[in-house]
């Protein structure tokens, strides 16, 4: 079977590591071929993945294909799945999704909490909701990790809005934010990652880490894994979803985003699970049955992010150290230059102590750095 | 850094999903464009590993080189070596290893116990050993995968033998075989996997499965563990060294073969201990820490060997029902081709459970077969 991913960054790669279990002919399509997935597919073509022309004659020949990124050409798809072509997740899902305005309007109308919200077209729109703050203000198209998105405490920060098509979300008092990552075979059937959190810094707004599975009262849990599922299920896609939670103050859980694709909130799921989520995106593509979502022992994922003040040729700090840690899986991603922000690689550590699991966390967090 | 792989099979595969977690340049020399490995590298190279040129011109513009199998140009090798490529295994090692003369009279000269031998270098002058007998006869150089072996249990079986360079070696009364994987870096630095333990079918002489850890007495581990350390040490070379081992009747341990590279028996590796194979390969390599051998959970692992009777365009039959095993870990190698007694692929199930690793390797065994 030949298979494409539309995009080579890290989660292309990691799913053709992946996809070497099996019997599949890989595709990637990616303008840059120094990319990390490019020399991992059996066919790397160099090309636009938000152009029309390189989607489809990339897509054309091949059986299915999945995303790593939402920004892709989606008429392509379209078009590509009126020929016959698989899509992971379908087209309609993707064009849901990565409108901001319609992933909202999706949850309403699916009957799924989601923060209010109010839709706005202009930062004069904007203007005349003063009395909807404090909220969050998230472009429609187009923000991408944290980009497109601003917080608007009270109306002095009003004028930071986004001049153009949004979503002014109510803020939540947000106590926790989890991950669900929900699987959809071919025929329907489904299966659950159990729950994952993740733990911020509250200054910085940074996400530190990731455990899994996060800590919930039976209750909360089985709220969180309704509503991922009916996320998830509505879109009548096979696919692999991401679905982002808030648990706030009062222990309601909220619907933040979807994401129709393998995801950095399952990333632990190399190692800590029977059934990665690459593998399990796999299974769904080849018509495999699903995998085995069991934890092995539970985990904690930290990224490895750029750090601010370094651009240019990446060099890993602390490596050494890290790699001694009995328990710990370093990831590089093998991208040659290094950005404030960029992910470079992550960490995932096994371990049946949460004590174990917080504290080495904190230690590679704090010893592994990529610099310039 | 850029490393190359002599050889573009199943290990060179796995050997490469492993090192898209760092951020090292892969090369493969293989004179098959369509082997399991080739596109999984930055560079492949289509030649002859066994040609003095073919490797001295692939290896000279890398840093390192490895092998995933014996049977590649040593003279080149030592060649490269002199250059200033590093190679793991030492070419040394190699030309000892590769030749059974050599290797047996390495095992006495550094005291290890091995079964005892005399060499024969014909067919006539093997005649003159039925005192010796019961005994196997096995070929200096050439054997692979059983080839190149022959049981001789009494003189009547003396035409079978081989007329060439040979080992003869008592017959063992063996109880147990088993396998020790030793990692040695390039600062000397060592690190043991626990015993594997190879269950036959004394029947048809088959390797039917893998278990993890082996179950052995505490004094008999030890003693292997000595063996083993003592076997992989005195090459003076970095690299990884797979031990393998007969226990017999009277709990007395001798070392039967040693493969200086990942090997068959550290599959179960990928997914069973912290620090795979394959990871702790490219460890050595790149001058990073030792990894840590651990075992995560107890595991058993079942060779996928083509059916006897059917070549051709491989068919996976039962792959359906052993996906669903919640387990159980498939890998496929992606040869097109199947021809019996050719390996597959493999299946690895992690347990707590010994019965449970019983059940599932019978279950897997009966279910997964490869036919055209």
């Amino acid at each position: 079977m030949k298979v494409g991913i539309l995009g080579g960054g890290q989660l292309g790669r990691m799913l053709l590591q992946a996809a070497a279990n099996y019997t599949v002919e890989t595709h990637v399509l990616e303008n840059d071929p120094e990319c990390p997935a490019a020399h991992l597919c059996n066919q790397f073509t160099c090309g636009d993945i938000r152009n029309f022309d390189d989607v489809y004659r990339f897509g054309r020949n091949l059986e299915a294909l999945t995303i790593e990124i939402e920004s892709v050409n989606t008429d392509a798809l379209h078009r590509l799945q009126q020929d016959g072509v698989r899509i992971f997740p379908s087209p309609s899902t993707l064009s849901t999704i990565r409108d901001k305005i319609l992933q909202k309007q999706y949850y309403v109308a699916v009957g799924v909490p989601s923060p209010q919200f109010i839709v706005t077209q202009s930062i004069g729109e904007l203007a005349g909701h003063a009395d909807f703050l404090p909220a969050v203000h998230k472009l429609a198209t187009g923000g991408y990790d944290g980009r497109g998105v601003v917080v608007l405490p009270d109306e002095t920060r009003l004028p930071q809005g986004f001049d153009a098509p949004a979503v002014l979300e109510k803020m939540i008092r947000i106590k926790k934010e989890i991950a669900v990552t929900v699987a959809i075979g071919q025929k329907g059937e489904t299966a659950l990652y159990p729950p994952v959190e993740m733990i911020f810094n509250n200054d910085l707004n940074l996400l530190q880490y990731q455990l899994c599975p996060a800590s919930l009262p039976e209750k909360i849990l089985w709220k969180a894994e309704a509503i991922a599922l009916a996320v998830a299920r509505n879109f009548n896609s096979a696919g692999l979803f991401a679905v982002e939670m808030f648990v706030d103050q009062e222990d309601n859980v909220w619907v933040n985003e979807t994401a129709p694709r393998v995801h950095n909130s399952g990333h632990h799921t190399i190692e800590g699970n029977y059934c990665s989520q690459f593998d399990m995106l796999w299974r769904i593509m080849l018509g495999y049955p699903l995998g085995h979502t069991g934890v092995i022992l539970p985990s904690v994922m930290i990224n490895l992010i750029g750090e601010d003040g370094f651009s240019g040729n990446a060099v890993y700090e602390g490596l050494e150290a890290v790699l001694k840690i009995d328990n710990a899986f370093v990831h590089l991603y093998g991208k040659k230059e290094t950005r404030p922000g960029r992910k470079m690689g992550h960490t995932t550590v096994l371990s049946s102590s949460p004590q174990d699991l917080t504290h080495k966390a904190n230690l590679i967090r704090h010893t592994l750095k990529v610099k310039a």
